[in-house]
């Protein structure tokens, strides 16, 4: 059966995220939404669709993968638009492909960028409570900055890692960790790494927002990191402030 | 009675705009939720409130203006603290000042900004579509420059200006109107006036994309305004990509 890649963008405030182990009936999570529109597609046959990141209830996309077998060939831009007639309007197809019989969208990702946003100061513009997070405190930006630093490169990251999730090794590499300030005032944070373990994007938010707000010293979250000790480690920032922008694949993986 | 002027900001999507001529139970207006909250502030008495602009259903809000008296003084900080704990979450006070007995919010504005912000492209990112407008169409922003140019200064806007409007004369004075690209690939337009007809903001965007796709010639957009012909000018565009910036006083105005 020819095997398909479609770039998907969410809206992830009323989804239950990427997938559930164990849906209960009336919720909604993408896999699930994008699943029930090919079962439409292709005339009441399931087809199991992977995402390259298994994102949690509430957290966006704008570049998600997905992969998955259509019982007969389709022309990626007739899947895209046959998509966007069957899927609710918080979930889009943005971009779609051919791609060879092995290929795996989680897999074979080669790295994935999340971005972050999260606004400071007493009171959120409402226009803006979807898509970024909200704290009360100002927070040193050298210091959010210094603590970035302990998090690149190539190092153990069991301290960030929550309960649940299914990773071999907690061996990750940070390729880059960018906060700066957008033209609005709202704090926007970068991380590109060549995978990430379970809340590993919104613990890293998490701990660099209690240094910022000094909270917590670099110090101890440098010894939380190189003890692997995840209750030492401050909690996962909001879901609602992070997106998934990219997923990179190796040169020829996408065909 | 004290005077108060409050600064709100609000999401539109689910509002009904800022008042309703005669609401149905069960709808929400930006004016109905603030006189409520205000009704509980002080104990069961109406608060009637008036706003510097009358933003239409699914318009959005950061920095409308609203103003009031209150049956006893409250200091600013109370008041916006008590309002954010009393109205729902997508309505919220910024920010709030004592005036004089005579400040009206409306009467005294001596401008407003408004931003318009629109993707355009085959798919719309389904987090940006509460507060981005779309068409599917490439605009040429050179034509929407030059369309825009049509409409700056002082002038007679009858043709942008939708019946239903309480105006005594349809001339107002653009003071500026911009069209750039952000950083996400979003065409923002700003626009500051000293006063809006009703859905001019929307009617002037309207009115520049259907030149940028080349629906109407600057010629047709020119002899329209100038006849002061509703028919012949374009439609309003939709109103989720409208925001209320700013609203400005006279030095002194607010006391």
């Amino acid at each position: 059966m020819p095997r398909y890649r479609v770039t998907l963008a969410y809206d992830g405030t009323d989804l239950q995220g990427w997938q559930l182990q164990a849906p209960q009936p009336g919720t909604r999570t993408v896999q699930g939404e994008v699943e029930a529109a090919l079962l439409r597609l292709v005339g009441g046959r399931r087809v199991v669709v992977a995402g390259a990141g298994r994102t949690d209830a509430g957290v966006h996309a704008e570049g998600q993968v997905a992969s998955f077998d259509l019982p007969r060939e389709l022309a990626p831009e007739r899947l895209v638009r046959a998509l966007n007639g069957l899927l609710p309007g918080d979930v889009r197809a943005l971009e779609a492909g051919a791609v060879a019989a092995g290929f795996h969208a989680r897999r074979d990702a080669w790295g994935k960028l999340y971005r972050y946003r999260l606004d400071t100061g007493p009171v959120q513009l409402p226009t803006r409570r979807r898509t970024a997070a909200h704290v009360h405190w100002a927070l040193d930006l050298g210091v959010v900055e210094e603590a970035a630093r302990l998090l690149l490169g190539r190092r153990d990251f069991a301290a960030l890692a929550s309960a649940g999730g299914s990773a071999l090794t907690t061996v990750r590499t940070v390729r880059r960790l960018d906060v700066r300030r957008d033209d609005a005032g709202t704090l926007v944070f970068e991380v590109e790494a060549d995978g990430f373990l379970r809340k590993m994007a919104r613990s890293m938010v998490g701990g660099l927002v209690a240094a910022g707000r000094g909270a917590v010293s670099l110090e101890q979250l440098r010894s939380a990191l190189e003890a692997g000790d995840r209750r030492a480690w401050p909690a996962p920032a909001e879901a609602r402030g992070l997106t998934l922008v990219r997923v990179d694949y190796p040169p020829g993986a996408l065909g």
